[in-house]
């Protein structure tokens, strides 16, 4: 067993219920520039962290890269790189993409997941259907890892860990993060999920944002992807979801979550990069921390609805008492 | 606002997948015998929390005590003791309930909330219809707080926190704590929810634990509550939740839930009461904590499914693969 990632986490996050501090999330919080050295940092920046899906971008880039996915357009390339809510326009993209590859549901390694948009949740219901692998919020991730296996012509089991499809996916991960990952785990879609410091989290998230300037063929990658992500928030998350909402407030700014309080930006005209974890997993911590850290960094304002709803955002009775408050702790 | 109460928690849940230790939840517990001394404790046993819906077995003293509830059967009195998840055994009976009171859902302060109950979803969902009063978990609550007022008089507002009714609550309360409560926070439900320090609740726990032993008032109040609790698990929460399942698992043993990482036990043939906070509010922590705080009290086996599906539980991915494992720190 590793040892303790998140001894030296942070207070980061504090949930306020009267006059009472009612909870408090620690954590670790870095920004990187497109050097990649560390601007600002809270906790521990050397924190080994499972990035989750913070990082479905970085799992985007061969296919890319292998020129596999060379023809395929912006919206298909936003869902590879979301954590979607099965709502109609997510699943029949992932449908058609499916078809258009002579292949269906069944060729998915991603397991069936109930969708949290409450439309398709309601027609699942009504029809009496359970909910399928396209359904999965990493389906499109999957159709992704589909359409690179057809090109590398490996076997069914593309989420082996030791799978061509899965050892692209590692060198790729190692290449932007800058370091040998120390190992994996399996995500909730089956997937291995490589592991890497915070530091190295966020200095591929700057290498993200300063691909633009670059002309290598990972790097105008990183481009389409980040520009893909940029134009269909819709895609990436669904409606009401943190990705979707921020993305929306903000120009240009990209930003990805993962299970278990993981949040990703890439930050394009600053050329910035940022990773946070909240050490006990908490979304809504990760939501607080990230809009806050945005707000900091100018590209997110305090005061739009989005931004309200995750950080200084008034918790309320199911009757609309105004019951207490999320914040950041002071100086974040 | 109050000083950080978590500034010394302690680890207790470990969240693994792979080989690394993924997350990380800190808390304090306390365990209390009947004469409110202190058995055994991690973390803070001075922390002040906000209990929630752990203490929903105080909040129902002063329906019986006032003579108000006398008749009530113990479906009933599980009711008022319950976070339900809105499933038709729990609407029908509160429904019945205020019916026979002469009121209706309309006459709830608590507010309405989407049931947890699947089914309940999809009768709302194909009928059109939104969730009402009676759905919110705290309805039963809600009856009982009702019923309270009818008795006493008092005006339509029942929540308010100097009504009669809440103040009948918080003297239950302070008495059962053994404390002066410092203030409260408002619950989802838009009642007020007393402070006390994490000692105090379990103290009460403790006291509910070893009423059976007493003949007072306020005692043979405390001995229906938790006969009812124990008899009616299924209404205290719903199937698949950890209240119901855990005390089907034991002989006697009462517990409940609260939000934001709360739980308490009473455990009458040990005459021992516990209580806990997550302090960062996680469920599957307080559930985790709370299910091995049971089999180190020798009241839960640690084999059984429904222990085993809250600690030393093993995460899997979406098709069923292995990938982590939810255990509580070594000591607990």
């Amino acid at each position: 067993m590793t040892p303790n990632p998140h001894a030296d986490a942070v207070p980061l996050v504090e949930i306020h219920r009267g006059p009472f501090l009612e909870s408090l999330h620690h954590g670790h919080a870095v920004i990187c520039d497109a050097s990649g050295a560390i601007t600002e940092a809270w906790g521990d920046p050397e924190a080994v962290i499972l990035p989750r899906s913070s990082i479905k971008m970085i799992q985007a880039l061969p296919l890319l890269t292998s020129g596999a996915g060379a023809e395929l357009d912006s919206r298909r390339l936003a869902l590879v790189c979301a954590s979607h809510q099965g709502a109609a326009i997510h699943t029949d993209l992932a449908n058609d993409w499916l078809a258009s590859m002579g292949l269906g549901e069944a060729d998915l390694r991603c397991g069936p997941q109930w969708p949290d948009d409450r439309d398709a949740q309601a027609e699942l219901i009504t029809s009496g259907e359970k909910p399928c692998q396209v359904h999965n919020n990493c389906s499109g991730k999957h159709c992704g890892f589909l359409m690179l296996n057809q090109h590398l012509g490996g076997d069914a089991e593309y989420v082996r860990p030791d799978h061509p499809v899965q050892r692209a996916v590692l060198a790729a991960y190692e290449e932007v993060t800058g370091e040998t990952s120390p190992g994996y785990g399996i995500d909730g879609c089956s997937a291995p999920n490589f592991a890497a410091s915070l530091k190295g989290v966020a200095r591929a998230m700057a290498w993200f944002a300063s691909a633009g300037q670059r002309s290598d063929t990972m790097s105008r990658a990183a481009t389409r992807l980040v520009a893909a992500m940029h134009q269909h928030p819709d895609l990436v998350a669904g409606e009401g979801r943190a990705c979707t909402e921020l993305m929306r407030a903000m120009d240009g700014v990209v930003i990805k979550t993962g299970a278990d309080g993981v949040f990703t930006a890439i930050l394009p005209q600053q050329g910035l990069g940022v990773a946070l974890k909240i050490a006990d997993g908490a979304t809504r911590a990760s939501e607080a921390m990230m809009a806050q850290l945005l707000i900091r960094l100018g590209v997110l304002a305090a005061d739009h609805p989005a931004a309200l709803r995750r950080v200084n955002h008034v918790i309320q009775s199911r009757r609309g008492i105004e019951a207490g408050l999320i914040k950041t702790v002071e100086g974040v």
